[in-house]
């Protein structure tokens, strides 16, 4: 009885994951969250009352499917600093970040539409690119992120959209050089192909100078560019944005009151508030800091128990280091899988990485969350991670 | 560039109509907006800080696609006050009721799927329905709800869907009866169609007793009921939620979580508490009282001023009446469109009826909202109307 499009529509892998093992007593580096011991929990409640108190009615009314007017402005301004040309017009206030990826595909793409695709990539998207039945064009990531000079004209002729997460990739972890953006930009643009760009961990940077935007780097009408306060102050409010051409807001606008009417008007006077309050950057600076300390040690955890059977990157930013399985020698070839049955007798739990890779690859990754575990638990999961490659290799 | 299915996609003459006159100083009986002076805004600055200092690590991480279970068991409960058999897995939490039509609409509908709608009927729904190209079977009012005796075998078979709003419709303000709610429940499920019932009104009803849901009263698998807390604690919030049987609600969690992962875990919580505190009855007895007493002055100025023009129903809840301009004995008919052009020139704003007729008809016809400006105010709005007609009939 469903229609066509469920046929794609599976439960996610990660959160089947989460939820098997959150009754029990894991060390878990599988999920996406944040620590919410950074959370800004007393300034929100500040800033919430502050809301209630001062507008309580707008809070508490319907209000326009393009969102709260003050919050786009603020918005705006954000973007403008990461070099984006961007007034109030330019900006829709979603429900998430997710929102906005499902807002744009929805908007673009037919089903049967090929888009293209890095390899690895965000699983929610995919998600969402599979509910259209879209159809993949797979471009292979290295650490410099998605490989341009894959953009061929094969690739590029006849997709409908260009997916690309250019800043410390979930799940990759790799961060697209300057170069690479103005490729990307340069040829989808070219080609006349939508981007679709998905900055969610921007201001998780922990060294090095932000880079500009894919979108900003070409002229590409229907580019769409999406982002959250999810990840600088916190989930549970469920408000992110995305940017675009006025003239494909309106339309996306259009589409988001079909879809949800309006982000909360409660949540985006909060959010608004909070940034008017300025405790955007002291509490970034306090997420940057735990986080990059964090992944240090995860790093020198990795070094210390784990080169015999695995490689991994250094991430700039975010919050995921990928590793690989060295191939062996013979016998078959180590599966991340398996390595995480065998990591979960001992109360560890990690993702494998296939489910990131669309043309049935990665097999042999794992993607380590390196934020949500205090510094103290993550050489203790590494350590047991090590026992379990020792045993098992 | 965009998709096919965005040629159906445009921006609600609702919502352009409230934009284009919300600058100016209009009485307006246009919008769908409760009161926001009835708005339990105490209530909820007292819960919202108890959430956030009690539990604020859940009011602000991602949480479950399917809601936070102590309110998907609170909604249970409510449910089954109203008839339906309901468990914690019965039900999703929503972004607002209007997501619960387009997860619904979107899980059961192929592009050109025939669905059966009555005519008039709520416009946002009919968005939705367009936005997945949806054919329609429409199906006539009456006083007494959907015509069940217009559900013939030619109308039923092949149609993937049938939808409702038996309880004070919006537009219409009419109440299915009991008979008739059998009938269609019946009809729907000896031919395999599924029931999508919104129910957004159900506690604003002012008079008699409440009537058994569509979806309790036959087995119908793929039956999706939607309500919402909109109305009887704030839409702010965004908290509304839909109905289905376990292995359903299964399916459509999956698709809400490609769609913004979740529900506000704030709001979601701000609403359990609410409801845990006991709110929800005082809250919505002011919420009955105070429309109650503005339908009955609306009818009672109608009654006064507008008998030679208009005909118009008594509704026994909801937030609207709807109105027909009686035929002339002879000239061109009259327009609704055209009374609100004359309408707005002396301050008044309404809906014309057309938008809510998926048939065509219905330019005869208008929709006055009763809840939204105070009572001393009806009188004097529907004298307007009263002049308007009379000079211009």
């Amino acid at each position: 009885m469903l229609a066509e499009r469920m046929r794609r529509v599976r439960a996610s892998p990660i959160m089947e994951l989460i939820k098997t093992t959150s009754g029990g007593n894991y060390l878990s580096f599988a999920s996406g969250l944040p620590d919410p011991a950074l959370f800004p929990l007393e300034e929100l409640r500040s800033v919430t009352d502050e809301v209630l108190r001062t507008d309580g009615v707008g809070a508490l009314q319907y209000g326009a499917a393009e969102g709260y007017a003050p919050l786009r402005q603020s918005v705006a301004a954000i973007l403008r600093r990461r070099g984006l040309q961007a007034t109030a017009d330019h900006v829709l206030i979603t429900t998430g970040s997710q929102q906005a990826l499902d807002l744009a595909a929805r908007a673009l793409l037919n089903p049967g539409d090929r888009v293209i695709v890095e390899s690895p990539t965000y699983l929610a998207a995919l998600q969402v690119l599979e509910s259209l039945e879209a159809e993949y064009r797979v471009v292979p990531m290295d650490a410099d992120g998605m490989r341009s000079d894959a953009l061929t004209p094969s690739v590029l002729n006849g997709s409908r959209l260009l997916y690309t997460l250019p800043n410390f990739q979930n799940p990759s972890g790799a961060t697209m050089t300057l170069q690479r953006r103005r490729e990307v930009a340069g040829k989808a643009a070219a080609a006349g192909v939508p981007v679709l760009e998905d900055d969610a961990y921007h201001d998780l940077r922990y060294e090095g100078e932000a880079l500009p935007p894919v979108a900003a780097l070409a002229e590409n009408a229907h580019a769409i560019y999406t982002g959250t306060f999810s990840k600088v102050i916190a989930p549970g409010v469920r408000v992110g944005y995305l940017w675009a051409q006025p003239a494909l807001v309106e339309r996306l606008a259009q589409l988001k009151q079909i879809t949800d009417l309006h982000a909360g008007s409660l949540t985006q006077r909060v959010v608004q508030a909070y940034l008017q309050a300025g405790h955007l950057e002291p509490g970034l600076e306090r997420f940057r800091t735990a986080y990059a300390r964090r992944r240090d040690v995860m790093l020198a955890a990795l070094e210390t128990h784990c080169s015999p059977w695995l490689t991994w990157n250094r991430p700039a930013g975010g919050m995921f280091i990928f590793a690989r399985i060295k191939p062996r020698a013979a016998g078959t070839p180590l599966d991340a899988a398996d390595l995480l049955a065998r990591a979960m007798e001992r109360g560890l739990v990690f993702v494998p990485g296939a489910a990131f890779h669309p043309d049935g690859s990665g097999s042999d990754t794992l993607r380590l969350n390196f934020v949500s575990a205090p510094e103290e638990r993550i050489e203790a999961g590494i350590r047991i991670l090590s026992e379990v490659l020792h045993e098992w290799s």
